[in-house]
């Protein structure tokens, strides 16, 4: 296709990893320590009734990942996988996507959350309410992934 | 922040909703209707062991949002929400959202899934595999939202 969509950030996610190696294998593992959204300064009126929820969707452009690769053998794997089978940050987009727990505002603009894995500065591109109605599905299967965190 | 990234479509959603307002409030909404993602045939590959999960996350850029609005009220409302306490389209960055039950392959490249709810021909950015150990929260608070498809 030819047509192509201009995604621009509107804030930034601080982390305590620098770079991609630095990071856990995902937000579940290890410490989960508290991270922060630091939204621009003109979006906050968007977040009105947002302190509601316990848990928040974020979306977030990987721009340190490397090229896609269609098919790549994961860690702690022995063959290849399509890469639409993983949740590989090498992908024709690189939108990154967290559930994360909302651990309230430190600032009017700032956010505290937990679960997030990608490295500091990350560019955010969405807040997104988590609608258990809609988006929990405790009993899906994980294909070839092994249920561990 | 003057960044801009480019995202590209790689596939469309054919959904049975020619216009915004033909569609379900949310995918889980009434008849819940067989829809395909045709994925364009260069990424096929990527696809490779996708069978196993039972269901997915679609990403997809909702083309027909109108602009975003910080606060609106919206249906069965009766006061202004922030926009990033809702799901509405309208949104800085419209990627929608979606996760769907998958019911396997009518070829190659065209998956069947079900929960969608927007309109055909939506640009699909992304396929990643729900993860339950990541992605289900099941007992998350709703905020202001009551718990109701």
């Amino acid at each position: 296709m030819a047509l192509v969509f201009s995604a621009t950030p509107i804030g930034r996610l601080r982390t305590p990893w620098k770079t991609t190696s630095d990071g856990p294998r995902n937000g579940r593992r290890g410490d989960q320590p508290l991270c922060t959204v630091e939204l621009d300064p003109a979006f906050i009126p968007g977040l009105k009734d947002l302190d509601g929820y316990t848990h928040l969707i974020l979306l977030y452009w990987l721009n340190q990942a490397g090229i896609p690769e269609m098919q790549f053998t994961p860690p702690n794997d022995t063959e290849p996988r399509g890469m639409f089978a993983t949740r590989t940050p090498r992908r024709p987009n690189p939108i990154g996507l967290s559930v994360v727990k909302f651990e309230g505002f430190a600032t009017p603009g700032v956010l505290n959350v937990r679960y997030l894995d990608c490295v500091d500065g990350t560019p955010l591109l969405d807040i997104k309410p988590y609608l258990p109605s809609t988006d929990a599905e405790p009993d899906a299967s994980m294909g070839f992934q092994k249920r561990s965190r």
